[in-house]
């Protein structure tokens, strides 16, 4: 488990169900650019607003158009081990590669019930086991030494540190650099560079949707040991990256801004058909898709006039 | 809605499945004492770490064993609209009379999204919906001006505030003193009081599930404004509710120490077979175990030697 | 210890130093409607944003002004031990009769030292010591059994608990209800009523610089057991407390709009001359002003005529 | 402004008072060790603490030991502006080149009055001024945007950020790349690599004081673009930084743990005296003591035997 692994957004139809062709699509789109695998029904596919069937459609449909090319994750978020469980078992039937599991959420867990949540899983999964950690969703933080123990039985196979802090990252890193393979992957769009410096394996960011060639240009760099490479690829990223607040000061949540903002940038690339979010979300107003079109022309990814 | 209307724990099984007996002895033992209601699947009940399988099961037993006695509040609990509708119309086909609907959680929505929320999900349902406030598990405030245009609207009939803070509790009555019939309830064990006190219809205390007697005496005593009586009876369960905490010192979480502590005083009291929680919950160790039957004792719950 | 005891105001000349005259004006003005005490030096009175000199000044007029009418508080807040014991010093040479101390702030302290603190200006005042609980300011919580040790060992005699949660206070009622004359006191407005309820000795409200008369016949109504009086006039007096959110609205900061707002409700009553706030607090626009006036109308303080 | 600048500790006497003689040690060493700039009155120096009369003894003790070798910055922490003022002139008077100056911190601001704050003092200062952004201590965080605004206009030449966050202090730099001279510092110790990597123009660590010329060798490499030896001397710096929170296990607060630590390695390093920190701080247990001791045998800073 390395590179950019990007999750992948859940194109929809005019009548908020997936949009299977556009999601193909978007899969060739970020295989063809060279990311090094997908992950499907992350966050940024919108999971927590879509149903079971809808679900296994997104899963099915990405694995069918991966065909083989890289890994697919498959993210399993529930509230607890036995609807985990269930989860894991819908993805190791669709074909999928790895599942991402978080820790329990809603429900209120400490730290020795979150590593028995993550035992529970890896003994019913087939499947390697990624951790999941995002504190601004679930309201837990997994800590270093959790993971550690959890990495050095051969729980999990890697972590995506959605913390938005490098420390975290960093502290990961430090952990379990003596387990062999272990992948300490990034899940910030903005620190993606500073992860591949402190000894990430990899970045999993949801604006690789929307640009993926300058994900793995940044990746390449790194590997290179070209940090100035590095850096202005992120600069760029960076400031392409503001397209996710713009529909906050219009009153829209987190999500609906920042899912809104992906997909109404890759409509505009032409990926996929239509920029509808799943209701309650509320959808992008036209100036705010208007700011998302040019900043693609500022970030030197769409032309001025074909926006 | 009014009252003192319990939040029903889940009996197991030592298979950890519903212990459909020890259920049906509960709901007999809370409508015996005198409560005006019962809500299967709230956050007491483990909902979040039961299948849906054994969610159906749940409220189905309940539905039966309840018997038309007293209303029955069906949790539905879920990320978002599309699959809190799905547990509405399980609700419905249960044959419970209310359904309690949380906002989104895991999502990440603003307050225009939250009340979209509620509006989709009312116009699915046929039962009246129970806005439930609990931000300890889903990372958002009810505000009392959203509550406010909810109820105004019908789209809500009632709200269960689990914040802890009673500050909100009175804002909500006060910001729903011209709505005919709404009902806001207390979801706090340790200011069912205070809320009386304050013009709240009533309460939705997990405490009950042990001490119904106490909790219906405490309302009786309220609506008769006899505050002494209820002053004295709220700090008899206040103490009490202490049992809650004890397993957090042995590394339980939240969840682990309260449910497992209510159930083993169930378990005491002679109402249910066992006091296991839902895995990955950590049971209640030996030693806490005796200071729940302690706390019963000193209760008055339990003889002496009878624990 | 014991009854109604406000947060004096600090009012201001044109050239935002202190307005002597005013200040004499405001303590008789609550002299004569009743209160148990006064406490110059709070966080009402723009401490932190007054110089030493200025500080020492409110202090000596207080005293005076008091002429042993009632007792004189004197807040001594400063970021550790070393500076409160100069503080508690002028406030001796002041004639003050009692110190309120709150714990490290800026500095961070574990809860050993805060206790070592408390102990530390304890041995070096001649005054008895109020413990001041304020955590949105110094960012520490003072817990019930902290309270509980320093009570029992005669360190401070009493607490002010402006947390805002009325489960905090209660647990000091229930952990000191052994220190004989222990006084747990309610810094919030509009818990006042819950607090007496629950069996506080007295409240200290910022909005009692305004409406003295109204937090004492509260007191009194409590006193005698009459909890639907109580009820209604803390329904008007947290109407009321409105005023102090008003400039939030306008960029004011917390400080800003609720000291403003005091301070425009006093000109308005005639108490004092002027409305001024420290800098770099921002003024009360002038629609904000009105507002007050409004509200002054409303709680039937000022005719509509004279507001 | 640029490069590391240790915040001074303040070694103590057995009393508790300034040991001059140490402060002017520890100066040296630091001086000599390379470093461009001290800071006096920082946090570290356990500012809060202090009277203010041992505040103005650090202060002329540190102008006097650095003898223009290199500039000395003055912390003038102060709940707010008129305090701030007082302070600043203290470090007019006592020699230093620039005043650090934080937000108000009990007092509560809104963003408008920071600016306020910032311009008050700065029309009073002859100094130039730096922010001091350390949201940990004064409950605010000061925003890039903010920053930017003061920069522009001249209020601020420069800002410590002692959040802690990596994108903070990248915000900074983006908003303040067009400002000539501006310096945008880093005040986290295990962050200076990234900081550096990201543009800052140095960092303010306090375990600069325990290891100058490691912080020097790392700032040198950065500058000289050899990203591989300054990840490997932030690694070894980052591992020597887990001294700070030995003590907290043994209860000691953030503030006892840490300024204990950094004290016992610089008496073992033999640049000062005695390790005590001022009261009510807890002093390191002799158990931690070694630890710190092991610590900088493992960082290659004092041989086995001689720790």
């Amino acid at each position: 488990v390395s590179g950019i692994i990007p999750p992948l957004s859940t194109p929809l139809t005019d009548d908020h169900d997936v949009d299977v062709v556009s999601l193909r699509q978007l899969v060739d789109f970020l295989v063809d650019a060279g990311v090094h695998g997908v992950f499907a029904l992350g966050s940024t596919s919108e999971d927590p607003y879509l149903t079971d069937a809808q679900r296994v459609t997104v899963l099915t449909t990405a694995v069918a158009a991966v065909d083989g090319r890289v890994p697919v994750f498959a993210g399993t978020m529930a509230t607890t081990a036995a609807r985990a469980i269930e989860r894991v078992a819908q993805a190791e039937s669709a074909g999928a590669d790895y599942v991402v599991v978080s820790p329990p959420f809603y429900a209120l867990a400490g730290e020795e019930e979150i590593e028995s949540h993550y035992r529970l899983v890896h003994e019913k999964s087939r499947l390697p086991v990624i951790a999941y950690d995002i504190p601004s969703r679930t309201g837990v933080k997994l800590s270093a030494p959790l993971l550690g123990r959890l990495a050095r039985d051969g729980v999990v196979v890697g972590a995506k540190d959605s913390s938005g802090d490098i420390k975290s990252l960093r502290a990961l890193v430090a952990e379990t650099a003596d387990v062999p393979g272990f992948a300490a992957m990034m899940g910030s769009e903005v620190l993606t560079d500073l992860a591949l410096f402190s000894g990430a394996a990899g970045a999993v960011p949801g604006l690789a949707n929307v640009d993926p060639h300058g994900y793995v240009r940044l990746h390449s760099a790194a590997v290179a040991g070209d940090w100035d490479a590095v850096r202005a690829e992120q600069r760029r990223l960076t400031r392409l990256f503001d397209i996710i607040v713009l529909g906050r000061s219009h009153g829209l949540g987190v999500d609906a801004a920042a899912y809104g903002a992906f997909k109404e940038a890759l409509r505009r690339r032409g990926v996929i058909a239509r920029a509808h979010t799943v209701p309650p979300q509320t959808p992008l107003p036209a100036v705010v898709r208007d700011q998302v079109g040019a900043a693609l022309v500022e970030a030197g990814l769409v032309g001025a006039g074909l926006q």
